[in-house]
């Protein structure tokens, strides 16, 4: 977490149903869409919860059973598309990569894509670190004239982001990635083609995670429900720092962290990474064995957290973060205290 | 917000998917079981969202169409659960109170409970502040053998509540209210019975909000999804403060706080009091057409929030908190400033 973040934590948290607090709603809305690159006329709707709420949020309203979707399941949150379809009764085909897999344009050009209304894609499959190829996704979804939804939790502001320029109809973020936030907000932005057809006008089947609601109360700045105000202004005060320093160099540090660390590391005998390509925001690391107690270990001796996974990957697996407050010296020295535990 | 809330604030927010959190929620459900005054056995869903969101997996995951539920319908959170009950075809009887009605005994005289297999009750109805006599709904329910779901969200920890003697089987609370943290959680306790009977085994019909999956996570101290990390540590924090202060002592505080600024506000002329129970949460007061202006010149010229209404209370009803870190002086304060805006 930034300092100006934590500085914003520090203060007492305002009343919010407030000509302020609208005023900043909708400052907020317009840098959000800005940051994903996307027009003025997008929609922006800011959910207090995780971002699958976010996800649950855009299947939910977007989708019934007279539409089919296609879901690229390359991990546990390409399984919680599934998951969602399920739930809904809202038919779908999944393109499942095997763990490790990467996906390639060899796993779309077997697919008649007239059979389907939306692609649904988690461009960055957050448990194995897998950064999906767009252009692959994008040639696909405008041959066939599909919805393109695209989960952009764990790479938005760690990569680029063109979500016009790359045609994608709507995008899903949180707010604890790598806008460096505390968790308990998703913000899902759609253009005005998908709101106006997919989301609008439609009869309610949820209350809480009714995204037309959101868009309605948007338009004079305010949330049909509390939402988690603290994390908002913490929000505000992200994107006005986003907005001095500039995405783009925000992404190039970033992106120097993960290649100096993916550089370094790989010079460690016994340590791999994945083939696939990777997102800035974290390296996913093979170490056979010796996860678990890697994990414990940099924790308990030295406070440094990494992200274990789990399943099958428990033991094997661990992903090093790029984003938020780092530097290039806490790399020196994680890689240090990783080699001391091999 | 209290000082020792602030503290918790100005820290960097851990990672979660560890002991030590784990260990933290674990020691959390207990304490707000001991808060609520239900048995150990209870179960405690902790879901980070506003209060509707813990309405909405109550309603949504205890009730289908094979129910019928009975709601009193005293304001806009009444209606609240109506919404639910006609988003998820759940059948619904409501008592409608008019705009400052009075919740009687003679409401449920004449209904005949055998129809229904639970009832609704949001037992401060905050939007007008309204605490409905829990001594004539426990009759009623204890008589049809309904289950009793209670949305205690404005009134926990600023009035009396003890879940088990007064009959309720589940209770949904919120962090933003009395508890005085950030908003961003939704607390939903459950007896046993209930838990077992209407929400355990059931076909899921929504993801996010899906009650058994929460409680299957707590089992280990963990949630499903990424959690509101922050306010849960706000939780924790003001949880141990209230253990060692003492709810009783902090609900006679608040009483008192309520009681003081009722006294003297009664004194001035033009101002008066709904004749219905009130919740020690906040002081309704009806200000004839003045309400816009008191609010925002409060606002405006002092800093001060008050709560003001919508829809056709806007013009004449204000709502005086008395939760949170406040004391005597602020009101004798308020007071002033309220009288020189008549």
């Amino acid at each position: 977490m930034y300092d100006s973040t934590l500085q914003v934590r520090s203060k007492q948290i305002p009343y919010f149903r407030t000509d302020e607090f609208s005023k900043i709603m909708l400052d907020m809305e317009s840098q959000i869409k800005r940051c994903m690159e996307t027009s003025e006329d997008s929609k922006v709707a800011i959910i207090t919860g995780s971002g699958t709420a976010g996800m649950e949020a855009v299947v939910s309203n977007a989708f019934d059973d007279r539409d089919k979707v296609l879901v690229i399941n390359g991990g546990s949150f390409g399984h919680r598309f599934v998951q969602l379809c399920e739930i809904y009764n809202i038919q779908y085909d999944e393109i499942k990569l095997e763990l490790g897999e990467k996906f390639k344009k060899e796993h779309l050009e077997s697919i008649d894509g007239s059979n389907y209304t939306a692609m649904l894609v988690n461009i960055d499959e957050t448990s194995v670190g897998q950064l999906y190829n767009i252009n692959i996704i994008k040639e696909f979804c405008q041959k066939y004239n599909l919805y393109l939804i695209v989960d952009a939790i764990s790479s938005f502001m760690s990569d680029e982001y063109k979500m016009d320029e790359w045609g994608i109809d709507c995008t899903i973020v949180s707010s604890q990635k790598a806008l460096a936030l505390a968790p308990g907000l998703a913000i899902i932005t759609m253009n005005k083609k998908f709101y106006e057809n997919k989301i609008e006008n439609k009869k309610p089947k949820n209350l809480y995670l009714n995204i037309e609601e959101h868009i309605k109360n948007m338009k004079r700045g305010q949330t049909p429900f509390t939402p988690a105000v603290g994390v908002i202004l913490e929000l505000k005060d992200r994107l006005d720092n986003i907005e001095k320093i500039g995405k783009d160099n925000i992404i190039k540090e970033t992106k120097e962290k993960a290649q100096y660390f993916r550089k370094k590391i790989m010079e460690i005998d016994g340590i791999t990474i994945p083939d696939y390509i990777l997102s800035n925001t974290v390296t996913p690391i093979i170490v056979k064995g010796k996860a678990v107690k890697i994990f414990n270990n940099l924790k308990d001796k030295y406070g440094i957290f990494v992200t274990p996974s789990g399943g099958e990957l428990k033991e094997d697996f661990l992903r090093i973060g790029h984003i938020g407050n780092l530097d290039i010296s806490d790399y020196d020295e994680l890689i240090e205290k990783i080699k001391e535990e091999l």
